[in-house]
């Protein structure tokens, strides 16, 4: 019958989405340059040239019946082997062609992963503040998403939670660095500490834990900050992927799941993922875009637009008097309300002055809100006044 | 933990793969003049130039930030338009943007479909022969797939075992024409007998009974061959379709979901699918990829070779002393094993003579074997003597 379940979340959107929904009418009405769109996570650069030439040298030159044919169930081999060597030489670990599986993105990716070592009366770890897509992605296996609360001093990882969230039914923890909404990137130190309490646990609970990574975010690092890859820290890890960010294509739907070859299991891992893409519908992503991204593997776009914008935005909301943790990488900032409640501080910003900021509830972490700061320059340098208008509302 | 269900479900090939396989061992050892490979459907012409052509169009003339950017999640208007438009022309159908749900491919759609319709504790009844992956489709929503037997006669519908087959708590009942084994085409009798009962159990039960149509072979019709448009027969239906075979690009995973404009809760589906994506990680498919469609969303590869090929092999068969049904669309055609084990038969066919075709008990009806005849004509020329050989080899 048709499903309850499904049925009753249609027309319930989401916060970020009813935000950015107020924007388009708000343009609609009072015109474009009556809204400041800070709400969304769309790269504002284009994709470096070599990918559109990628594309028209495939479609151009290759046999249209095995150009467009199927993918293997586990992917291209050319791809995958293609993004082992890449991570191979960048991060020094021993990727083979096994351990990459191809994925529709990071969405799809961390769907993949998560059945592969999560279920039906387990627990799934995550930090606040997170991307709220976590929640259907871990309820989607069976498990339970369990949040540690966020330490809003560094939105590093608060450990002493952490521990108290630990129980024998942890399948795995996600993690997401360098971070969404908070723009943090995890320290050396914060991961080698995880990654040791997650070892301990493994051998006090007898089973072990994966560490499933969600590294959409890898490329945008700013100057002089270290981003360690996390999976040379933690055998049991599995690191999600996507090109959506580092590249700008995010309608383009590629990604990847790398198993760690050290991992229990590495070998099948890789095979239970195309197992899980038949009960999914999923398949592999386009025979195209892996062909595509096989030839621009090791480049971005130009990212430098988003330090710009972090490093102007942030020194003037700190100059204004918000409370900030300096973003480290992204595109993202998450600054605490100037009043407890961020949604109402976000309406009034948004009804007011036609900034759309959206309140950090919707990461579990209330009391602050995020900034995309993907965007052009000049509509920070235009908005600088509008987020001291909005401070001074609650002063 | 390591998913046991999907752990144990790795290196158990479906035997189609099997033989998949062996054709490609044999291949490597004996050389490629020594394999008569008709195991699976893979589409043999190209796409139409029209569609690289709109690829390059694209890449060349888009801007990139916008082309590559993200799909709304429901997918591009503009596409689902043009769907609706394309399916409105031809089969006098009443659908808006609204009701089309663009997919990664078939398998996305039915994937999706069926979560929107069906769940646990619910039944979802198909007919053999058909498609294995049907039960992971139907598995993955939590419902159970109960398989009518086939009328080996005519591989029409075996409506008094369907009638037997039917209790309150199906919820769906997922049909393919034309279909993949048999190549046969449900005529309008067949489908109007299947809406009236399906009509008559609705009323019974007190609930809707959905009908999910998987239609990738719909342009693949022989000459004179009326092919009914099933959802004009029957409101509660819901039309998952592919451009793989149609345009002949499946590795390019586009496809969608049409939900009847008259089906009980018609405008909540396509919003209730776009909530599925969020549990399974599908999102939509690739925006290059809608675009792409939307400028060839009429026309087909030219599809004339599969017909005659049809012809061709169909009349060698039966004068050898096959017995098989007419295939009237498809690539496929379903003779009888000349023994009762279809499985000994293939094998022997495989190993003996380099031809490889697959057993029905892959499609739930022993005693069969599949040709897929999406080859060179030639080949199918080359092949007649072995399968004439084949034949006896038990005569």
């Amino acid at each position: 019958m048709i499903s309850k379940f499904y049925k009753d979340m249609t027309g319930k959107e989401s916060v970020i989405r009813q935000f950015f929904d107020y924007s388009r009418q708000r343009a609609a009405e009072l015109g474009p340059d009556s809204v400041y769109n800070f709400s969304i996570g769309n790269p504002s650069v284009p994709a470096p040239d070599e990918f559109g030439k990628a594309i028209i040298d495939l479609v151009e030159n290759g046999d249209p019946v095995s150009l467009h044919g199927y993918s293997p169930t586990l992917g291209l081999n050319s791809t995958k082997q293609a993004i082992a060597d890449s991570l191979n030489k960048r991060f020094g670990m021993n990727y083979e062609a096994q351990h990459i599986f191809p994925t529709s993105g990071a969405a799809g990716a961390l769907a993949h992963a998560l059945r592969c070592v999560a279920g039906e009366g387990e627990v799934v770890i995550t930090f606040a503040p997170y991307f709220p897509e976590y929640i259907p992605y871990v309820t989607g296996t069976g498990a339970e998403l369990r949040v540690v609360p966020a330490d809003i001093t560094s939105f590093q990882i608060n450990f002493e939670k952490f521990e108290e969230a630990m129980s024998k039914d942890v399948a795995a923890v996600l993690i997401n660095s360098p971070n969404n909404p908070s723009g943090v990137v995890y320290t050396t130190e914060t991961i080698q500490r995880l990654a040791d309490i997650l070892r301990k646990k493994e051998a006090e609970y007898g089973h072990e834990i994966f560490l499933i990574t969600d590294e959409p975010y890898r490329e945008i690092v700013f100057s002089g900050v270290d981003s360690p890859f996390v999976s040379k820290f933690y055998d049991n890890s599995i690191c999600c992927y996507s090109y959506s960010k580092s590249i700008s294509v995010p309608g383009e739907r590629i990604g990847y799941m790398a198993v760690n070859p050290k991992a229990k299991d590495a070998e099948f891992l890789v095979p239970m993922a195309g197992q899980v893409s038949r009960f999914t519908g999923h398949n592999c992503p386009t025979a195209l875009m892996q062909l595509a991204i096989e030839k621009v593997v090791d480049m971005t776009s130009d990212l430098s637009i988003y330090e710009k914008n972090a490093e102007l935005l942030y020194n003037a909301l700190t100059e204004i008097g918000y409370k900030c943790v300096k973003p480290l990488g992204t595109f993202y900032m998450f600054p605490q309300s100037p009043i407890p409640d961020a949604n109402e501080f976000c309406w009034k910003a948004a009804k007011e002055l036609g900034l759309i900021i959206v309140p950090g509830d919707s990461f579990e972490c209330p009391g602050h809100f995020r900034i995309s700061y993907c965007v052009p320059t000049e509509l920070i340098e235009k908005a600088i006044p509008l987020f001291k208008a909005a401070y001074e509302m609650y002063q």
